[in-house]
Order: structure tokens, then sequence, then C-alpha cells
């Protein structure tokens, strides 16, 4: 069977940038998980020390306190840089800005409208940097009976999909007389995307690695499936079953932007394993 | 036959204020003619002694200037404001509101994109406010190759369609950081298209009465002809033929924006007389 790895797949900019962070940060404490895999947020611990609390209280008495990838919400940074702690900003760039837009824009009087998951913790964060409510939405759907405004400003969750968005600021538009639009989708998961829709065009069965939790690996699982009857997300090679290859001939592998590519390289070999 | 007017077609609201206007301010001149329509330009000459001229130069010694509905470039206006004569803007404020947001947009750094016909002279105005050079474009195409810059703020000719803006619009932020969208299509055009599009579904000729420079009137055609095989633009009855009725049941009548009432009802006696 042809294992054929996706032209673009795993970690992003931003992952690669917090991890170095880390490695560089031994004994600190990350606030939230660094980033969505748990493989290598054990990593982390086992080879750097480096422990992840999951609230302002479990960071206790720690010295150094790495800021995850995805961001934190506004007070919690205030708290953070007011304590005498050692504070570390693996905060991803793009997600920075879209941070900044929403300050900026609502404090120049724009209704916010953020495109994303309200219980993803980017989305916690960016909407907590307006100083007044931001509305947080998936779908235009939402949107109707809510007074709109003549002003509004928009911006997407980094991995949310350009077309969706636009179905959004198209409704808009339609309603409003100034919409000020940011893009804050990251070119690196329309990379990761646009090469999981390429090969899965060509393959019989997609193995798409990364978290179950993480947003734009199960975006890569919808795209793949689009395409291939037989995808499988999974976190670990411990998750592969012989019987799925049975019959294939080409067998796609994609990952999320938070996949190392040390459980790549695990899963292929499995894979090679199960189907020489 | 059955003789079936559209539930909305004629003067907008810009249009009625001109004549308002123009009817208050005998023996002025106009600077451009002050709205698409030959028929209701001459009555305003017969009746109100109001004048065209097509030039800066040929208002000579009028000492009352009246600025046509779609407004004039912004060095002529100061031109204009800073002679001796009596200045009457009728510019549409639906016009206006275009010419400020280049102006400002411009002024805050954004490169400056209009959608619209560079030969209009509403977008001829428009274009006049910005303090860099705007870009004018109908299309998609023409965006290819040209440098965008992260920041772009647009603005629609009044006139023109929400869908083919929001192609330029969705090419835009997928490109740029940052898009302002400024929503200037008008909404009276909006509604004598959709009561067109309506009146030409149950018809089998459809009279478009309107000028036939004006834009608005065009789209009123096309939108006609996508339903209707039988369409005709005549900007008076003596166009009319009694041939184009000749085994129809339903004649929908819809005009343009700068079509007066007047007009309408000797166009609608005459296809009466044809038809009885």
């Amino acid at each position: 069977m042809e294992i054929k790895l996706a032209k673009n797949y795993g970690f992003c900019f931003g992952v690669k940038r917090a991890i170095e962070i880390a490695e560089e940060s031994q004994n600190a404490t990350t606030m939230g998980p660094l980033i969505h895999n748990n493989e290598e947020i054990n990593r982390l611990k086992k080879n750097f020390d480096v422990t992840t609390a999951h609230s302002m209280d479990e960071i206790g008495d720690s010295k150094r306190v790495i800021i995850r990838t995805h961001g934190i919400v506004k007070d919690d940074l205030a708290t953070l840089k007011a304590s005498k702690k050692d504070i570390i900003d693996a905060t991803c760039p793009f997600v920075t800005k879209p941070q900044e837009i929403v300050e900026q824009m609502s404090k120049a009087k724009y209704k916010i409208i953020i495109f994303g998951d309200e219980n993803h913790p980017e989305v916690k964060g960016v909407k907590s940097y307006a100083v007044n409510d931001a509305l947080v939405i998936l779908s235009v759907d939402e949107l109707k009976n809510i007074p709109l405004g003549p002003k509004i400003a928009i911006v997407s969750q980094t991995t949310r999909k350009f077309v969706e968005f636009m179905k959004i600021v198209n409704y808009l538009v339609e309603r409003v007389s100034e919409v000020r639009v940011f893009n804050t989708i990251c070119n690196a998961t329309f990379e990761n995307q646009d090469a999981a829709r390429d090969l899965s065009l060509s393959s019989d069965i997609m193995i798409v690695i990364g978290g179950k939790n993480s947003s734009n690996t199960k975006q890569l699982l919808n795209i793949s499936e689009e395409n291939c009857e037989d995808c499988y997300l999974i976190e670990n090679e411990k998750e592969l079953e012989k019987s799925w290859f049975k019959g294939k001939q080409k067998c796609g592998v994609t990952a999320g932007a938070s996949t190392p590519d040390w459980i790549i390289e695990k899963i292929i070999a499995k894979i090679r394993e199960f189907t020489i």
C-alpha cells in the first residue's frame, strides 16, 4: 500500500513558536493547555518539567507562567502581569491580532462580531478584549432578530473556513452601512486544508492525526470525508486498527496544526507494519 | 390586454428632491444634466427656465447654479463655491455619502476601490474626492495583477447590483487584512429591480421607460429580459410600435429612477390606444 503525506500538514508557525518557548522555559507552568495535543503536553512535562494549569487557581506558587498559544482572557493576563511571576507570552501573533482589533474597534464604537465557537479558548480570549459585549456566532441564523446598528467590525477565529466567514459578511453588508472586515483566518489552516482536499481525492483511506478537541483537526476530517469514504481521526498510533487498511491501495495522511512530527512518524511506521 | 405597473418604479428620493429644488430655482443653470431624463429636463427649461450647462465653461454668466443629482467633481464644486454665484446643491444625499467616505478613507491611508462605471458622472464625482488615485472597477478581473496593500475601503456606485458588489468584496477579504465595506448601493434601485423581476415573471411583454444612458434603467431592462422574451426600453410614447403588442396578453410597465410620472402616464395611454 502506498502511504502519502499531505503537501502541508501539522504544526503551524504559532505552535512551533510556543513549543520552542516552552522548551526554553524549564519548570514553568502554562496557563491552559499550551496546544491542543495531549501527547506533546506530556512530552514537555517529562522532558522540560513544563506543567499545565487549567485555571488561574491551579497556577499556585509557580514562578514562571507561559501564556498558551490560543491566548487567555484579558483580565487574567492583567492579573498575571501584576503578580511577581515571570510571564512568558506564547500567544500566537495571529491570535494577538484579533485581540487588538476587537479592543480598538469596540473602543471606536463598532459593534463587534466574532465568527467562531464561543467555547473555544481562543474566542473567549479575543472576546474578552471588547469594551462592550461582543457577539460570537457560528452562522447567519444567529444574527436574525438582532439589532445590528450602523457600524460593525467583524473578525474570525483563526481556524474557521473562509467561505462560512463570508456568508456572514455578505449578510451584514446587505444590512449595515459600514462593515469593517478583518480577515483573521490563518493561512496555515488554509494550506493544510487545501492539501488535505487534494490528497483525499486520490486516497481510498485517509488518516487524520490530531486532538479530538481540536477544531482545525476536525475540519481536516470533514474536508477529507467530502472526497474519501474511509477517514479516521486518531490521536496516536494505538488507535490504529489493522482491519481499516484491508484492500486499500492508497493511504493519505494529514495532521492538525497541533500535531508534532514525532507522533506522525510513529503512526506512519505502524501503518507500514500493518500493510507490509 | 392587461397593463400592469411594477409595484415600485420611477423617481427615487434623490431625483424627486432635485426636481423640487429646480422648480424652486427659476432661471438657474444646472451643472450637468440634472437627471438622466431629457424629457424632464426640457419640461424644467420650458416651465421654470432652468437650463443645462454641459461643462463649467457653459455656465457662463448664470447667477444661480444647481449641482446635478449625481454630483460633480470636487474641484469644480470648489470653483463654483468660490465664485460669486448662488450655488444650490441638488446632489443626492446617497451620492454625497460615498463622496465623504472616499475623502475620509483616502486621508486615513486606505486604498480606495469604487465599484462602478468610471465614465458615469456619479463615479467621476465620487472618485474626485480621493486624495490619492482611487481605483474604479466593474469586475474582479480588473483587480488581478494589482498590488492591493493591507487596508482597503470600498464603496459602490449607488445603482449597482449587490451580488456583483459582493463578488469584489469576497475577492478582497480573501487577500487583504482589512476591508472596510461601505454599502452605498441605494435601496430605491433594489426596490425597483425587485418589482421589475416580479412583474416580468408574469408578463409576456415588458415596457421599460427611462433614459437610454441611464444605468439603472438599463439594469431594469436586463432583469426583465431574464424572465420575459419581449422587452423594450423607450424614452417616450413616440417610440412605441403597435406591432409589439400583437397577440400579447399581459403588458408589464416599469420605469427607471429618473422617469417622471407624466411620461409613464402618456406611455400607458398610448399602449391602451394600440390595444383597445
